[in-house]
């Protein structure tokens, strides 16, 4: 029990953790994933995400016990029904979620014990742009702030080390400051 | 009651889109939002992020009832237990609504009934990115691929433009394939 308790950190099996970065790197084959979701229209701004299968570590993956489910919306001010948060607003989740897991982890393998975490985010934007209303301003926030606050039982230069190196570690920091191909294809039947 | 429902277009008051982008384009400092989330993390894989208020069209909008909750996780393989989508996934579902969201706000502006809309994401990713086991891979995604599906009373020529259209306008594609600038804020305290 207590050996079994010694390899869990912050949440996470240490073990499990290097026996994964392992295999990987022996068979890089491994770390080839592929994502996927279902977005349906309901209804004015309500759209609903489904997601679960995906393909990873060699295999058609089909552990979830259930699809996860969500919801998009707008407020009223911008003509939704607050079905859900906006699309903009789960992009500031992703980015905060993804940080944080990357904290995480890496504090789990570098054996940093964590106490807390949170992440406040601000993210100006000016509506002119996806409105079509100006050429000049860009459709996307001006820029996110992100203030992150983590508390741990390590120095602080060393959390501050953690966050520094899941920044440039983060799959979603990483595609929303480099940006990221997007396919689209179109079918109207 | 007829001219109420003959407002309405794909569930969005097309009296109100026209009035809110007449008084942006009059007062262009009601364009200024600006958007939050706080996320907290909880163990393991799982943080939790809360959005509510935000400021848009020159004020503080209180409006909505209660807080949108969006849970992160990672699945069992990557060494999760399944709390939630991935920040990832969360991502792709931001990108999918907010295309839809922009190309039912863009049919109803143009008076064109959408009937069905429906979009397939999968992306591909190499974990050695994120573990930090290859300098040499993106740690994102290596490409979104996103295959809408759109049904509408309009020719097959006019649903394509309105997707062009949205893909020009849509917040989030924007900031994906254009990348945004990301401030991070580190406190240990």
């Amino acid at each position: 029990m207590s050996k079994v308790r010694s390899r869990i950190r912050n949440g996470v099996d240490s073990e499990q953790l290097f026996a994964t970065l392992n295999i990987m790197k022996m068979e890089p084959d491994l770390a080839g994933f592929r994502f996927r979701a279902l977005n349906r229209w309901i209804h004015g701004a309500h759209s609903r995400t489904t997601i679960r299968e995906f393909y990873g570590a060699g295999e058609e993956d089909r552990s979830r016990p259930e699809s996860f489910v969500l919801d998009s919306g707008e407020p009223t001010v911008l003509l939704g029904h607050d079905t859900g948060a906006s699309p903009a607003e789960h992009l500031l989740h992703a980015l905060a979620a993804c940080l944080t897991t990357s904290v995480v982890y890496l504090a789990a393998a570098r054996g940093v014990h964590l106490q807390e975490m949170e992440s406040r985010l601000e993210a100006d934007i000016d509506m002119r742009g996806a409105l079509g209303l100006s050429e000049n301003v860009p459709n996307g926030f001006r820029r996110i702030h992100l203030a992150l606050t983590v508390k741990g039982e390590a120095p602080d230069v060393e959390l501050r080390a953690l966050v520094d190196r899941a920044r440039e570690r983060s799959v979603v920091y990483d595609m929303l400051s480099k940006a990221v191909p997007v396919v689209v294809e179109v079918s109207t039947e």
